[in-house]
């Protein structure tokens, strides 16, 4: 199926081959900004019954493909599937964000955690893939995704999105080898259910490390980088040739590292400069981002300014996958990703013309 | 008074003189981890009442320096002094942090901004310098402050601490030269506040640059790097010889450019290693931090341990203070606090004699 889609721009990116234009998606391009999508939330009631609806899933993941000339879906889902299905109790708090009724806790806590069969508990997922796949057909691939094990532990532990993330760095600091075996499980669950995504029909996968910026560089490497590079080892085996994404917010610092673990991208967010990320990652990997989605506040000309300086800090050549360098926000006018959208069309293909 | 204080391992270790052991202290150090400044606290009533009374402000900011061996005390008082100054009516709302009620949120706002006269409408802050440098005599450096511009900015036009700084950063895009003007006027302010602050008695001064590390770098660059650079200029001229600490959280990969503004030395956090900073700002500038605050909240033990490592991370000789890489946290045991600056003591020597 990869090699027949239509628009095929988004995977060959990934590759670093040739493209007519910089192709382009939005992190959380199926979200609140959009009235159709708030229109199908409405009809599913809460966030986590819209997630456990495959035609439902499948509908708002179609709605910004509609609307805008974009080159990649993306499953919609959470990142936290994964701890709900270990029996967490997922929940989502008007205002606040994820909470988990029944945090981890305790070392029994951790123990007692299993990875869970991604055709079970979380068949749910699997379903929307595969809805999603076939709504697709070839018209562009699709991407699947999971929190990785760092940011997944990290919600478990504290319960919440972390501010101060006192519990779970007590829990590094006091009980390190305790934090590894949980990381362990996850490494297992987050390679299990990739793999049954992308066997679901997902053609290109993406790891997001919402926290792994929050730690010293040592305890990035040894609890948010090494598990991913385990995952990305893992899916070299279980779906060899996929892409593999990995992004890490605020881990501009990281970068080298996390190309070193083999995967095919880096999503970089908007607070380092993608000249920079270039220059240090050479042509081992892709580089995906980085407008901040802040930015779609402010006028159409000026949108346009810094989607052309996006561009131009890349440069010319292959390797470049247009992304904002954090999810769009709620409050975003729609026209305004539009003319984000809009003017990446008219200027890159500038970038990817001979020299 | 600075050549003969009895205790200079502080300002001897900014100008990368040897000393007998690494020097210590503890950003917020006089905080609502402590009783006695909790005892302190009510009496005053409010936080702003706290800041406004000389007598209290000296008070709270000796209890630290009388529980711990720290080597320097640092002035009690907000980051936002001058923006109240300027009329925005600061206020600290429980569970939220500080607020403005008269936010600036159009031109003419800024236009109408006028940078305030310290020994006037900030006289209090300056009476309390007065007052700490009596109470501390030649016992041990005193520390001023200020927010920096841009920080300063990004609370005044938002009207409280941001998350997603879409206010700040929609005048950023769309009126960059409004935003210049603004920050002008900061840069004079904080100029004349931080150099009325040494000649009330202020041995050294630092900027704290909160929000620097939310973004990109080439905004940064501009909006939150060149006026801090202007600042340490002026205050050469107006107090030459004083050390000028600069520290942006968040801000590890703009550590060259800032040693390059010719400040004395760069407060560090713990997401960049102090190995890797050494490197790379060489013997330009000395670095503080950066045990992250929450270690404080693991066993003594395992405290002790991180210690060893951010001493071992910066390496022999001079030039290192050690502080936390952010502000203590309210819920830190104190004598945990105690922890960490024994173990420093018993180990920090070894790095300081001949090889």
């Amino acid at each position: 199926m990869k090699t027949s889609l239509r628009n095929d721009r988004f995977l060959r990116a990934l590759r670093r081959q040739n493209v007519d234009r910089t192709p382009v998606w939005m992190m959380r391009q199926a979200g609140r900004y959009l009235p159709e999508y708030r229109a199908s939330r409405a009809k599913a009631g809460d966030f986590m019954s819209l997630c456990r609806n495959p035609e439902l899933c499948c509908e708002v993941t179609l709605q910004p493909l509609d609307r805008y000339a974009l080159d990649t879906a993306i499953l919609f889902s959470d990142i936290l599937t994964i701890p709900d299905a270990m029996g967490l109790g997922l929940r989502f708090v008007e205002g606040e964000g994820p909470v988990f009724d029944r945090p981890v806790r305790s070392l029994d806590a951790i123990r007692s955690l299993a990875a869970p069969d991604p055709e079970v508990e979380l068949r749910y997922v699997m379903d929307a893939v595969r809805t999603i796949r076939g709504a697709l057909g070839d018209r562009m691939p699709l991407i699947g995704f999971s929190g990785s094990p760092w940011t997944l532990a990290t919600y478990m532990v504290e319960g919440r999105g972390g501010h101060d993330f006192a519990v779970i760095k007590k829990l590094m600091i006091d009980e390190p080898a305790a934090l590894d075996a949980m990381l362990e499980t996850l490494v297992q669950s987050v390679t299990s259910y990739l793999t049954a995504q992308h066997a679901a029909g997902a053609d290109a996968l993406m790891v997001f490390d919402t926290w792994g910026g929050v730690l010293h560089p040592d305890a990035f490497v040894r609890f948010s980088l090494e598990p991913m590079r385990r995952i990305v080892e893992a899916l070299g085996r279980s779906c060899p040739g996929v892409p593999v994404i990995l992004f890490t917010k605020n881990g501009g610092a990281h970068l080298e590292r996390m190309a070193d673990t083999g995967c095919t991208a880096l999503g970089v967010d908007w607070t380092t400069s993608l000249a920079d990320a270039r220059r240090r990652v050479g042509a081992r990997v892709a580089l995906q981002g980085n407008l901040d989605p802040v930015t779609l506040f402010a006028r159409p000309d000026r949108i346009r300014e810094e989607t052309a300086r996006v561009l131009a800090d890349f440069g010319h050549g292959p390797g470049h996958v247009f992304n904002l360098g954090h999810g769009i926000l709620p409050q975003t006018p729609p026209d305004h990703a539009a003319a984000m959208i809009e003017a990446l069309h008219a200027l890159s293909p500038a970038y990817h013309r001979p020299v």
